[in-house]
């Protein structure tokens, strides 16, 4: 697969515009970091690893942008930036982490802007990396529950788009299928934004993996049937007592509950934010016009009816068979044991 | 509101195009009973009780085409028109119910196929009012279960345009309005051919009943944070075990169940079909492309990428809080102990 992000050697940020996926592959090119977080707000770039990747990248591009001031005022206007990437997407936890992340090389850094360009560009690259290798760590861990012939649902993308590359939820069955079982995908449809009928379709098919889209309206019959054996998603957050994930994650999983299917979260730990409960998060509500305007171009909706627009929903971990992280897979109660532990 | 489906003093079959709601209120008018068995199969009329009322209307064409012909062909005749009919929808109840209604007249009356012709022409036309006052009976009882402030949700459309007027789902809200209550409504668009957003959003928003619409993702986050009170959806079929309705109704069902909230199915008694489980039921499977391309407008997957398309889901009686029928309010247990003793 393509990376769904990269710093470029021009130092740019390079990027697949996801809304015009599947059907127009083309990258976008920025040299202003406030380009690159409008980029995260309008979902050219989505996926909570991906959106972390390109908060820190935007954030190195405010860095070039102020390098030529004295650092109280650098600092001050690095601050600004954080602020304005941090308010793009409310409920991705990968979004304050990476900014923070920076932050935290920023502050301590020595007296010249331009030394901690350097620093700040050269950390954005190295997340980058680090991305790539927790999903293969996760997709080695994660490939372990999968079983030759399993056919794995999946909602939205939290695929190779989602993060640099690789993918999370997606990780496991790519790993599985280079260990030479064979896998194939069911992708919910994922409205309003159809990730799942528009990217998890198209990364899938460009690799060569079997993939079969339904309305979101469908997975609980096919489990119901039996046509589908395990359900693996991303995730944006999670606390520690509850999965955030895009809209309609908590209907599949009280979908695979009732089947007896293993419901798997992926979430590497730059997702983890088990200070917090589901009450501390603020869920996104988007534009009712992703709901009634299909992808901006077809109206489904009569004139003058409101549509509501939750992005995200909260699946307690009572659902939750396994969370597979790039350190392993745990039960939600092994999660709570073995990260708490850690702060 | 307008019925969606009328018996003319010229002979003719005249129904309102729902495939063109909610942006064109258009009516078609039919004299060969094919047209109107085509009309079912491409969904001009859908819902439960209008396929029942559409399928008595096409029997009465076919016999006005076949009166001239002796008994013994005019038989045949009708015999073959009777399968063409109940080819057309593979799950409704109502559309055998119907066809099975007007076959009971035709068998045992008189040797002149005029005389015939006569008699189901006028039990097409009781039929429709039939109904009516069923849904208007269904309307009454299910008030009885409404609360003033309520928000209720509803699945696809089993309204006004699902029925011949005032609808099933439907009737017990525009019953608890007419009592002075204060209702509302949210609709799920109802993916993949949108009977939520398109019809119950127009029929709602034409009489000024308050609705909203939301995607099928969404009912759940809704339930978890308290925005909904009830649920109450229509029914295609109902065995001895388990509702059979659009798509997703069972995903609505089992969010309903985990957040406490009462899930009404209503279910006029010519949908039960209780010598039969699930297990007897033939699920339709209509083209993938009512997934791939939105109203056979708009492409949202990848070429080359298969789409299943389920038309219908079960939900199994364990996760119905009571069943809504013209007779009255019954949990499973009470509907199977009252209806099996009729029979």
């Amino acid at each position: 697969m393509i990376p769904s992000i990269e710093w470029t050697n021009d130092d740019e940020v390079k990027m697949i515009d996801q809304t015009l996926l599947p059907f127009e592959l083309k990258f976008l090119i920025f040299k202003d970091y406030r380009d690159v977080a409008n980029s995260i707000k309008v979902m050219n770039i989505r996926g909570a690893p991906a959106i972390g990747v390109a908060a820190a990248m935007s954030m190195a591009l405010a860095t070039l942008e102020y390098q030529d001031l004295p650092k109280k005022e650098f600092l001050k206007k690095m601050e600004k930036a954080a602020q304005v990437i941090k308010g793009t997407r409310p409920t991705a936890s990968n979004l304050f982490w990476a900014v923070n992340r920076i932050m935290k090389i920023i502050v301590p850094a020595p007296d010249n802007p331009k030394e901690i360009s350097d620093l700040v560009i050269e950390e954005a690259k190295i997340m980058a990396q680090e991305d790539i290798n927790v999903n293969k760590s996760m997709g080695k861990y994660g490939a372990e529950v999968i079983d030759d012939g399993d056919v794995v649902l999946t909602h939205c993308n939290a695929g190779s788009l989602a993060t640099v590359q690789y993918g999370t939820a997606l990780a496991p069955i790519r790993a599985a299928i280079e260990q030479g079982k064979k896998v194939s995908v069911i992708a919910d449809e994922t409205r309003p934004r159809l990730q799942g009928a528009r990217l998890t379709a198209y990364e899938l098919k460009y690799d060569s993996i079997p993939v079969k889209v339904i309305s979101d309206t469908s997975s609980g019959l096919l489990m119901r049937l039996g046509k589908i054996n395990k359900v693996i998603v991303g995730t944006d957050r999670v606390t520690s007592d509850a999965v955030f994930n895009k809209i309609g994650t908590y209907l599949v999983a009280l979908a695979a509950k009732d089947n007896g299917i293993p419901f798997y979260v992926a979430a590497p730990t730059s997702t983890l934010s088990l200070e917090e409960t589901e009450d501390d998060v603020t869920i996104e509500q988007r534009d009712g016009k992703e709901v009634s305007d299909v992808l901006g171009k077809l109206r489904i909706v009569p004139d003058g009816v409101e549509c509501l627009n939750y992005a995200f929903d909260v699946t307690p971990f009572r659902l939750v068979t396994g969370i597979i992280t790039e350190d392993g897979i745990f039960t939600p109660e092994e999660l709570l044991k073995n990260y708490k532990k850690n702060k």
